[in-house]
């Protein structure tokens, strides 16, 4: 491999499936869904394949996705933003991600990180020779250190790389926590990078969409996607916001790295996203009953759970059952109670860091969960 | 944008494609097909949405579709390849080729490319931060200057990029072509990057793998893609076949440029690539159909047109029309006759290179390449 890549691994969420796979485990691993997607949008993504809507899209979306996500956007935040010069849609969010440091970020850029954190970041950052600085998010409320990451600010500092609601911890920043970003940003003029495809499973607070505090748009790129939302995880559509001069940089990454996204898949996203108020609001109470049965259930096998407000996942600390780390505490997990989750250690510059900490997804079908539950009851 | 990105503008499919719409024209421009793919590949796709297929793929690839990547690929080249660590699913070839550059390029490493180029080419080689090397392929024949290929060979080439049949020329490289590289790789022990996109697309003479020759497979990245093949250029499914030490790099670039690609459309792309042989016989006859009425009435107009062997694409010299260069000339075609060919200058690392050629594709349906003919006879 090129040394830009040399230290990453397999990504863990492969390596954790492979595993499920293997041992026959309940995967709580990797967050995708284990029931379908709406009929309404699956049925929409049919008919554009049978309406022959299957060459080559425009490069930066097709015009009518391109509109749904504004208008959407303009729901969720207030914001307007023209659907023409400052959206460009992805193969996912993970596209997004690496377009947006390709195109925006040059060597030797200081991009500042909240660790734990998602694994393309570190990897994308490297793929763009950015200098990663970080500042941890510590249980139990995982709140940032806000001295810590005024200390890091240097004049070197490029972007802020977020994630709201926040993988793998469930935290999500408050309006407060948004204020201190923005303020630092606006200070020091700094862009932010701001992950928000957790945005509609939001349990404990409304989500903030950090574009929408004053004087940030300009200065932020927007990232989201449909597979969360629309439990479509493998249709890989995603999509990046942000004012027409950032969007230029991140495009002309995206040109490149892929061209267009799957055509077909963008008229069922944009169908998607214009579904009535209902159907977010049946998800996020699917949502807590599946929440809630995994919570409790982790608690019952003796866990020390931490508090998730929002995403479809949950951190534990496993340290009760007297496992050296979470790696080895995750193999134990696989190998004699099959289940399946994921070690944090991946998610943080110092492994160490993550050593206590594993975490569980609850985006699976109640009997799952309860199955999971039942196994380690059993076993643990 | 990025600097490494600063010299690139927005493609210039996108660009003459958007002037196609603006302006009404006949787009014999951006390779895509105005017909429609086949129904059985269609329905493949349509019965996995249906089946639930619809979350996460394993990141390199649906084990049914590196299977059957393997078995076109043997079909193909007699060779045999390792589905699970040789073959890697893309979002595309364009994503398959920046994840070759970001996965096995390193900053200074040289990379010889063949002008003109697909511009991913030169935009995912700045990404990489090579050093771009390049030798000049020229009319009428397009063959390979083997004095000026061995005189840039240095002890920093990692690589040769090329791509056989030849977007935009129409050329395919010759066995004889293919020993020179063959040897020269051989020998300064380099590394060759093949896009085989149009392999099915060869009329004039067979395709041959550059991977097929002694000692070449384990030092090439063949590349390919469904787009081409099956007319379903909005799909975005391509692929990597690559020896396990090379697939290694490359597959961690995947993992953080898009991670896994659209899940039904790997079920459907698998279905394609088993059609049997007479489904790439007639789409070979049709096409041989096609590039006759364009050929001919190019001619008819007055345009010098030069032997294209394989692709959907042939290039011509416009200087008869006394337009002063290639862009001058496509400007002039799409407001004053109505159709829209791509200038080649943006192919070149020295745009003067291309001034006098445009390239005109004919993966058009009958009518529309007769209109745009008629279109010009009238009118240049
Ligand atoms: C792209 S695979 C990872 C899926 C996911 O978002 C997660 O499990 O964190
Ligand atoms: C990815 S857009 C370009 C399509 C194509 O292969 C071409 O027209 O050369």
């Amino acid at each position: 491999a090129a040394k830009r890549l040399e230290k990453f691994k397999t990504t863990i969420f492969t390596q954790m499936s492979s595993l499920a796979i293997k041992h026959g485990a309940i995967n709580l691993g990797q967050g995708f869904p284990n029931f379908d997607g709406p009929e309404f949008v699956k049925e929409a993504a049919i008919q554009a394949i049978r309406d022959g809507k299957n060459q080559y899209a425009r490069g930066y979306g097709i015009p009518d996705l391109n509109s749904a996500v504004a208008e959407r956007f303009k729901k969720d935040t207030g914001l307007s933003v023209d659907p023409e010069k400052e959206i460009t849609i992805t193969s996912g969010c993970t596209e997004a991600i690496a377009a947006t440091m390709l195109g925006l970020i040059n060597p030797g850029d200081e991009v500042i990180l909240f660790a734990p954190y998602y694994d393309s970041y570190e990897a994308t950052l490297s793929m763009a020779s950015a200098k990663i600085k970080c500042v941890t998010l510590r249980p139990p409320n995982f709140s940032i250190p806000v001295d810590e990451l005024k200390s890091i600010v240097s004049k070197n500092t490029r972007a802020i790389l977020m994630n709201t609601p926040h993988n793998p911890t469930g935290k999500m920043f408050t309006r407060e926590e948004l204020n201190v970003i923005a303020s630092l940003c606006i200070e020091h003029d700094i862009l932010v990078f701001s992950d928000e495809v957790y945005d509609k499973l939001a349990f404990e607070m409304d989500h903030i969409s950090i574009a929408s505090l004053p004087g940030m748009y300009e200065r932020t790129v927007t990232l989201n996607s449909l597979g969360k939302t629309f439990s479509l995880t493998g249709w890989k559509i995603g999509w990046a916001i942000a004012p027409a001069h950032l969007t230029w940089g991140l495009r002309q990454a995206h040109s490149y790295l892929t061209f267009a996204t799957s055509t077909p898949m963008q008229f069922a996203a944009g169908t998607a996203l214009r579904a009535p108020d209902s159907y977010y609001e049946e998800l996020r109470r699917d949502y807590l009953v599946k929440k809630s049965i995994l919570v409790e259930g982790l608690k019952s096998v003796g866990f020390k759970v931490y508090p998730s407000s929002g995403t479809y996942f949950v951190i534990v600390d496993h340290t009760p059952f007297g496992l050296e780390n979470d790696v080895a505490f995750c193999e134990y997990l696989i190998k004699e109670v099959g289940v399946v989750a994921i070690p944090t250690s991946v998610f943080y510059l110092n492994p160490e860091d993550g050593k206590n900490l594993v975490r569980f997804t609850f985006c699976k079908d109640e009997g799952t969960l309860r199955s999971a539950v039942e196994r380690m009851k059993e076993k643990l």
